[in-house]
């Protein structure tokens, strides 16, 4: 798409799979997104291909016409309809694909892959163990650099080809009884003239109905993805997709939510904590709030805050700037003043003022990689923890330095 | 308070004016804000006392008595009652006034004014221009550096005795008929552990009733200073207050409020140029929305987004980022892609593209020291205008560096 990196990767299952996604919420969301959300409307999918460095957004007809074609070839490599396909894609805006070049590298690849290692085997590896093969390729050339355009089944080669400016691949996985589940996502750097994108994809050979595995896919993304901010800025390319191709069998239920909730937080926390320029991963933990709804806005209002964030970098524990985060929350009129905790870690400033040397220590574990800020607004039991970065120079220059 | 800088202002007029007041949102509004409210809440005042480099934020029973007393002591200066007595005050967050300095100070600054100037005097000069006389002094040397402790009829020196790191006082003055507005303004400057309180105190000699300032008052803020933002983060302290004495007798209402609404923004302007670390202006105009309200809200999201900030910064006219901001208002479900229109100055981007030319000019343009971005939702005819900065190094930082 644009340099000699790999920018395009299939997933493929060897069967239909059940099939749930989440998509942003952006007006201005991509062809991509758009046709992925129709594909998977009736729950079913049978690969997932991501195009990197171009997001396919703002491409009017175009860009409609070049997410279908996308689906298309994929479907004709992996051997299922069209409608089967989910494209997700990332990068620049406004710009449509290079002409000819997804056509070109789909032939290449379909060929080599022939010609080398039949699909098949690779995919009895793959449906056991990790939902699907795994296709990377740079859309450029084919044989470049060694492993690209070569079937592989590691999960790291396949989260490296969706990278834009993400310092390192993301990959999780946990056990659900049989069952695996092994997650990719990218998303938050930033040398591109884009924003920061998050696009995770999940396998699992669990079998489970569609209706159950969205319920459950949403269930889980509300707290885990949804929960993650580094900017504020809404992509208008996000979209976390996830395919069940029922190799294991059935498992427990509560047990699968769980194994998927932990690989989404895995891959929540890496994103944070690779976010544009960050140095420090930042958990807020609101608890004693109205509602967990109430707790989650407070929350965010708090890891948003610029002056939040640019404190932990700074490594203040300016208790002061969490405090007028929370009264931000203006129609939240509920909350009072004389009934919020705060804490840095295990350690209150607020109401009850840290002693100098609980100061001193503050400052050494502001300095840590990952830092907690926990508030308790004594008005009922809801809370909710969200996820984010602290704000540096080098999120600027990232983003400023750029020149389209 | 904290330095030997000026901290402390006191307006002042020599009678009761009509007065309207508009204050912070926050859930953490602090004692100073609460008690000009609850002063405010008759339509009358005849003094406004702003104390800087002390919030009087969070400071739970001691900060009320502090705030009391501060009005106790400006109405004893003054000659009026204590409830007539508006008090501002801008900071640090948490840390009480220091014990006694706020009593020994208004007891100096008593004395030096019998001494040297009477009051009366100079009360009749401001009255008839300016609104009031002006206090202008440092609470911990009454005599120091000059003009310190003295009486002025200076906007400017009045406007610098409340700055915190604003980089220059800001003033801004309009007639109406016989009458003149004056305003004085400070915020968004970042050397204080503070977030960018932004206070205003307008002064005018037109005759009007409370009540048609009150709403006066309210309309034009909607337009000007709450169509500010630096950072997102709303302070504990903001307030813009209006004392009109009457001298100059009624005025027309249009022209005043016009004459009021040229004041605003050319302080709106100056604090939003002044914002923390930044080089550009930014204005962002919505047009051709549902209402005004939907105008607002999506130029609200441009004029915050951080990615928007950093490519301004860094003179780069990336619309893609424009064009997600707009996104991602994902509850204005009528906003359509298809009917959008983005320029930057005069010049479309969006869907029209701009020519290699065109963007050549568009990154000098971008250099300037203020850039408009204006969007057409081809909805209806609701329109608004916001004002806010570029996002640099510098505020990262000046927000970073400090340590408590």
């Amino acid at each position: 798409m644009k340099d000699d990196t790999d920018d395009v990767v299939v997933l493929a299952a060897d069967r239909l799979t059940s099939a749930a996604g989440v998509f942003t919420k952006s007006r201005f969301a991509g062809a991509s997104v758009r046709l992925s959300q129709s594909n998977a409307a009736d729950g079913h999918a049978q690969a997932v291909a991501v195009v990197s460095k171009n997001a396919n957004v703002a491409t009017g007809e175009q860009g409609e016409w070049d997410a279908a074609n996308l689906a298309q070839r994929v479907a004709e490599l992996v051997g299922c309809e069209p409608d089967q396909v989910l494209v997700g894609s990332t990068g620049v805006i406004g710009v449509p694909y290079p002409e000819g070049k997804v056509d070109a590298y789909f032939g290449r690849l379909a060929g080599a892959a022939e010609g080398t290692v039949p699909i098949a085997e690779r995919t009895d590896d793959l449906v056991a163990r990790r939902g699907g093969p795994t296709g990377v390729g740079d859309v450029d050339d084919l044989d470049h650099g060694g492993r690209k355009g070569l079937w592989t089944t590691d999960a790291a080669a396949a989260a490296a080809a969706i990278m834009t400016t993400d310092t390192h691949p993301k990959t999780a996985s946990a056990s659900a009884g049989a069952a695996t589940v092994v997650g990719i996502a990218k998303g938050s750097g930033m040398i591109e003239p884009d924003m920061a994108t998050m696009i995770s994809v999940m396998t699992t050979d669990a079998e489970i109905a569609p209706d159950r595995l969205d319920a459950m896919l949403r269930r889980v993304c509300d707290v885990t993805f949804n929960a993650l901010s580094v900017d504020t800025d809404t992509s208008t390319s996000d979209m976390v997709v996830m395919l069940a191709n029922g190799a294991a069998g059935p498992v427990d239920e509560a047990e699968l939510e769980a194994a998927l909730g932990a690989v989404s937080l895995d891959l929540t926390r890496q994103l944070a904590f690779d976010g544009e320029g960050a140095e420090t991963l930042i958990v807020v933990t609101v608890n004693e709030a109205r509602d967990d709804a109430q707790a989650k806005r407070v929350a965010k209002a708090i890891v948003n805050s610029p002056l939040v964030k640019t404190a932990v970098h700074g490594c203040d524990p300016n208790w002061g700037r969490v405090a007028m985060a929370i009264g931000k929350c203006s129609d939240e009129t509920d909350i009072d003043p004389e009934r919020i905790r705060i804490r840095f870690g295990d350690q209150e400033v607020y109401p009850t003022p840290a002693t100098p040397e609980a100061l001193a220590e503050l400052e050494a574990y502001l300095a840590s990689d990952e830092v907690l800020i926990s508030v308790d607004l004594g008005i009922a039991d809801g809370s909710f923890t969200v996820y984010g970065c602290d704000l540096t120079d080098q999120y600027v220059r990232i983003n400023a330095d750029y020149t389209t």
